[in-house]
């Protein structure tokens, strides 16, 4: 088969904007630093978008949606909120066909003005939780772009909560991390994310206890795939977020926020795509089974419409490929490429042997497979294949993952993957040294790999490698 | 029960705003016209988006995401089209800390970035018809905003396609039009629209033909709830989207273009709304049966939560209100305000005797139920109730319609609801003068109510109205 992507062993980040072109996942927008995401793509994303949409809605909270544009005034309410963003801000100055005479920003986040809406709609001990998510597109000016990764507008959802007392703060803030986001990467993006705790260095502007998923990217690299963050009372108070207690007086709320984002999108890609393209879970897949008619031939056209009307009565998301004044070997690249989980090939020389051809991407392998048998064929492709490509993740991040004990070794260790490293062998001044050369601290992780609840406890471990 | 909304009869713009914040479904946002749909209003707006969705979708259309931001010269490439937006730009000047080399503009809608995106995939017939649809947030600055009806930003879609032949842009813009917005409207959000085609004078600039679906609110306006067009080649020409036919030429694409928005939410409380708050067709509630305690007794906690499992099994979307630490007549109100279709009251007295009370909301009716019959009372008033609501507000729609001959007659006639006169009795000169009045020709309409191809066919009927 020609060459159809820059292989990953010779030029990873060509690898990937290969793939996202040829794949016809996205294009650059005209605007620097935006995105065209085309339907391939947005038909992931989509999919992505349902699954944590649900989640979400589990974990009680409720869709809601705040206005694009934000006074300037607003961001200047939190010091530490407005240094974080203020160089990343686009600012609208001209409305209606005038001069305005406060210019809006466009939103970086919608923080500021759901904390200014929590105060108004947060009145009693009874209003709380408060839980709100959106999904939304916002804007960060971006000078070094990458699509799906860093571009100056992506979609995203941000959930913002109010709760009575720290403890309930806390454990929402767990809540939507492991049972929405670690749930969701682990299950249906097949990504085995590793889930822990932010050092105060990396910790989001403002809050007091940051969490992450972070994945790792088929070059060793890791990626952030979803952050929750625990803000104290800290917000409440910018905010005057408050409440009257059962006990009658008025007390701050305990916020938390968390987001997860198209970036999602551009670690699907970098965790399994392969040299001959994209790989997508079958869980996650848009289109599972690809049906695609070899060429014209007695019988082959309703042989393959009869298998797309079987998969489909068997719950399978299918599509018909019947294009046959397009070479075959044409259409089968570009399947490869946009990584349908398992292609039913039908020809006249198989379906005269009364077979047609099961492909799957995950291994590649091809199986004849007579008429009668393709569904449980697919099936249990389907079923295996969302197993295997998280397995090939895992396997490969422990392959790439070693245990060091020194700051030296986890420096050197994280040139071609992770490093996990005693944190009391790195702390404050050491993480700022490994910054300095490119590797940063990804998280901390008890020894037993559970969350920490803080960057104090003893025997904490600390992940470190470079990132995008 | 205390007047909770001002009467409809009394003002109904206010009673419109009241019943808006009172429901908690939004509430104006920072930037003057712009809005927050609070959870209540936008849980409404998701139903009708997937409802929508999946229509567009069966019409073979594919989602995709273009970007926030367009460079201001997309804008001047259409003259006709920049002229019908440049005074609603918002522009921004400013991003990444520096004044932008060229300001770019937030898109009042994507149709030039699509158009220019169209025009780089699209090469040969094989790539039409190229169907895409984008669900966004959109800017127009407004000065005088109304939430749901005209805000400076709003929540859409827009669909866009191209095809290779006029004959084929034209059934499609109509199948938009007749199965997902007319299907929709009717079926799921029970308002009886009028489906016509626009005059030349409110045709969308840049259109050869604009379709529109119109519904009449409870004040006997008419409200514009999607339109569906036809761009014939102009749209093609301005932006050079173009193919090579089978026979070997260069021709330009025939496009079309449709879009429904966050306008329809308001649509939905004018044409079904009464003074004691909102009435939300069954099909599209997010919550259709609201199990309340009503105060606290011997088993009655129980009973409601079994009522509310009951309901969940049989495929009702249910809530439980057991928040009897709040006065049980502020709940009711509530709940009328909200619009659930029907609630099912539990209380110590009915309960002794065996009984729950349902209430449907569209008729106001409170009926005594065994507890066992519960779940089918309950299905049986959700089936009926999406119909009544319909059926009343096509009682509603034709007792304020009235048939006359003159122009004069059917601008009298639009000072309390809609006149269908014969078009061949306004004209292009008519028309003017009822603009001048408040008067506009809503669509046109064959005598036997089907869609016109051009305002130019013999025997149409006009529809004259006031509108939002």
């Amino acid at each position: 088969m020609a060459r159809v992507l820059t292989p990953r062993a010779e030029d990873f980040p060509r690898w990937y904007q290969d793939l996202i072109a040829k794949a016809k996942l996205a294009d650059n927008g005209p605007v620097r630093g935006t995105m065209v995401i085309r339907p391939a793509g947005y038909a992931i994303w989509e999919r992505m978008q349902a699954e944590m949409d649900a989640r979400i809605k589990a974990a009680g909270a409720e869709n809601a949606y705040f206005p694009l544009f934000i006074p300037e005034s607003y961001l200047k309410r939190e010091a530490e909120h407005v240094e974080g963003f203020s160089p990343e801000l686009a600012v609208v100055t001209h409305g209606g066909g005038k001069q305005l005479a406060e210019p809006v920003v466009v939103r970086p986040t919608s923080e500021t003005v759901i904390g200014e809406f929590m105060a108004k709609w947060i009145d009693s001990y009874r209003d709380l939780p408060l839980l709100l998510n959106q999904w939304a597109n916002v804007v960060r000016w971006e000078l070094r772009p990458r699509i799906f990764l860093r571009t100056s507008e992506f979609l995203w959802q941000e959930g913002h909560t109010a709760h009575a007392t720290r403890e309930d703060a806390r454990a929402y803030a767990r809540r939507i991390l492991h049972e929405a986001y670690e749930d969701l990467m682990v299950n249906v993006l097949g990504i085995p994310v590793v889930v822990g705790l932010k050092t105060a260095r990396e910790r989001f502007a403002g809050a007091t206890a940051t969490y992450t998923c972070e994945g790792m990217m088929g070059d060793g690299k890791a990626l952030q795939l979803g952050t929750s963050h625990e803000l104290g009372q800290n917000f409440a108070k910018a905010f005057d977020i408050s409440y009257s207690s059962a006990e009658g007086g008025r007390e701050h709320a305990w916020t938390t926020s968390w987001g997860t984002s198209t970036r999602m999108l551009g670690g699907l890609i970098m965790c399994h795509g392969d040299d001959n393209g994209l790989r997508v879970p079958p869980k996650l897949a848009p289109v599972q089974a690809y049906v695609m008619v070899v060429k014209d031939g007695e019988g082959v056209g309703e042989a393959a419409a009869k298998l797309r009307d079987a998969l489909r009565d068997a719950g399978v998301r299918v599509a018909l490929d019947d294009r046959v004044d397009t070479p075959f070997g044409r259409r089968a690249v570009d399947a490869e490429l946009r990584g349908y989980p398992v292609r039913v090939e039908v020809g006249p020389r198989d379906l005269a042997a009364g077979n047609a051809v099961v492909v799957r991407r995950t291994d590649g392998s091809k199986s004849p497979t007579p008429v009668a048998d393709v569904v449980a064929a697919v099936l249990a492709a389907l079923d295996a294949d969302q197993r295997a490509l998280h397995d090939q993740a895992l396997a490969h991040r422990k392959s790439r993952t070693v245990e060091v004990s020194t700051l030296a070794e986890a420096i050197e260790a994280a040139a071609t993957g992770w490093a996990m490293v005693p944190w009391s062998a790195v702390g404050v001044q050491g993480e700022a040294e490994a910054n300095g050369q490119g590797v940063t601290v990804r998280c901390l992780l008890r020894a037993d790999g559970s969350v920490p609840d803080s960057e104090d406890e003893s025997d904490l471990v600390a992940i470190l490698a470079r990132a995008y």
